[in-house]
């Protein structure tokens, strides 16, 4: 995925070396920031505000494939889908550290481009870069990002606030992300075979970025805030909608019903799907890294929300002993059930 | 290292599964750990304090060998290595996130093992886990740890505030962590030489540990704090004492003039060094992962640590044009070079 012709060998600059490249980018204007990267810890000042706390590990093999993952993608993706855990509370990110190990197989220039979409990410959702660890790895590529925020104590929203009543709310679409992967896995398998053939990819932008480079829901968080709306439990979607309502619902100790006809799903993840002989309200439940929110108000709250073109309504929360279910378009009741998008293949 | 007899596959429980499994027997004590783990962010309260934040990724095959590292000594090393990165700030630990990436060829009995070390060390340290992530993993174990701590912001001890004339102290004593990794080493050549041969580490065992079940130095903080004395530059040694020094004269601007015959070593590491025919000041200098917090004084607090036998006094601080230097047993001089443990073989 990167250009040969340029190739710097990581050994040339030993792991200070190396820290010290990539880190010389690096801006701080979070005003809690009060020392990043250089010293042992980084120093941050959340006056008054409760500090959230989230991280995540992305394994080469396991979260992405670097024959059609570009490097640039990687690294904004990572920080994005840290960034979105932080929203989920309804808190605000500010800091964030990222680790890498590295096997002696990327040039510096590689882990530049790692580096330069991780950046890009921190300063398109106002994130100051803190700290990480840059190590070498004899296996795969291994990002480790762990994002820092704050809220005030009485805006934070967990999982275990829904009351029976309460609509559930999804911001976006869901399933667009899961079908671009179909999409590049395909061409993968084309390319494998015959190496001459392009991607064919054409038309197909926005499933693709929202595979490749999905952007965390910052702005439903202050748009909610706007409005005036606290939801009453809030998560967000990394491995698909039937596994969040039920993560939801779990914590709550309450039952749902959602209709399948409310599931927002962009249209041209819905005909892409059907390429590829796969349910769209399937992809949606089951296929993952949206990084959407998905929300439960009270229903005094419904008249605020009206109008807001990117925030759907697709469900109501029940009490615990009617399940979770699913209304399907054509009036049939289907439990709701956790697969997650490791078991969608089956 | 983990006995077979006993096996639960990982896929049996699911990701959702393995981490309930393994967070059931987290407490939480910390009086800032508002939420833990269960949501999407840990929620913290450092009420006027400042937060402190490090994060370590620790890759098999680079920084440990399964072949002779027990995994709950591991997990305790792990969150040990992190925490003292906290301490060298002058700083409290007061949570942890706790991430894992696991091949299949682990049983359930073993990520226990690796879980357990972490929480003993989380227990006696007084540190809450909050969160973390599990994850496959298609190559070797992989294990990212965050420490979040607090400090007063006029407490906290940065690398860059040394001062011409200050004393430099180090905490314990070093290079033990060193000869032990050459003892085990030693061990697992020959093992794997004759499986039938035992292990020979007797009356090892303190070099053993200092490798195997490192202590970071928050007794020495507390210490500090307890006589008076606060650094006016502080770091823990994870890559040998030349280049820690290194980088407090760095980021400070300044030099030193270290005595060789100041440096403290332990007997044992004295004469397993020699054994090995190494040189222990160079163990000591360039060995690394001791853990220890090495500082920097005014020299009008110096009286108040003297009769503290777990701190030494190994040189001072100079200006930045006379260089860092070490003064050896015979009295010649010897410019401080970095080289970490890493390039210490050759």
């Amino acid at each position: 995925m990167f250009d040969n012709k340029e190739r710097t060998d990581l050994d040339h600059l030993g792991e200070f070396g190396l820290i010290e490249h990539l880190t010389k980018a690096v801006e701080l204007t979070e005003k809690s920031t009060v020392k990043g990267i250089g010293d042992d810890a980084a120093v941050l000042d959340f006056s008054g505000n409760k500090a959230l706390v989230s991280t995540d590990l992305l394994l080469e093999g396991i979260h992405f494939d670097l024959r059609y993952v570009p490097l640039k993608h990687l690294g904004y993706k990572a920080v994005q889908v840290n960034l979105s855990d932080i929203y989920a509370m309804n808190g605000m990110a500010t800091q964030i550290t990222f680790s890498i190990g590295l096997s002696s197989k990327f040039p510096l220039e590689a882990v530049e481009e790692l580096y330069a979409g991780a950046l890009l990410a921190c300063t398109k959702y106002q994130v100051d870069l803190v700290g990480g660890d840059t190590s070498a790895s004899k296996q795969g590529l291994v990002i480790s990002v762990t994002s820092i925020g704050y809220a005030k104590a009485e805006d934070i929203v967990y999982r275990n606030g829904a009351q029976e009543g309460d609509l559930v709310c999804v911001s976006g679409d869901l399933g667009a992300a899961y079908v671009g992967l179909q999409l590049l896995e395909r061409e993968k398998r084309i390319f494998l075979e015959n190496p001459d053939i392009q991607p064919d990819l054409e038309g197909k932008d926005y499933i693709v970025e929202r595979q490749l480079k999905p952007e965390a829901r910052r702005d439903i968080v202050q748009l909610l805030a706007t409005l005036g709306v606290k939801p009453t439990a809030m998560i967000d979607v990394s491995d698909g909608l039937a596994s969040e309502i039920l993560h939801i619902c779990n914590a709550s100790g309450r039952g749902c019903k959602l209709y399948e006809e409310k599931i927002p799903i962009d249209p041209m993840a819905y005909d892409t799907a059907r390429e590829f002989a796969l349910d769209p309200t399937v992809c949606a439940l089951n296929g993952g890294e949206d990084y959407e929110l998905l929300f439960t108000i009270n229903q005094a709250d419904y008249g605020k929300l009206v109008g807001q073109a990117d925030i759907s309504v697709i469900g109501h929360i029940t009490e615990k002993e009617a399940g979770c279910e699913l209304i399907s378009k054509s009036g049939n009741v289907h439990p709701i059930k956790a697969q997650g998008w490791n078991a969608f293949s089956s």
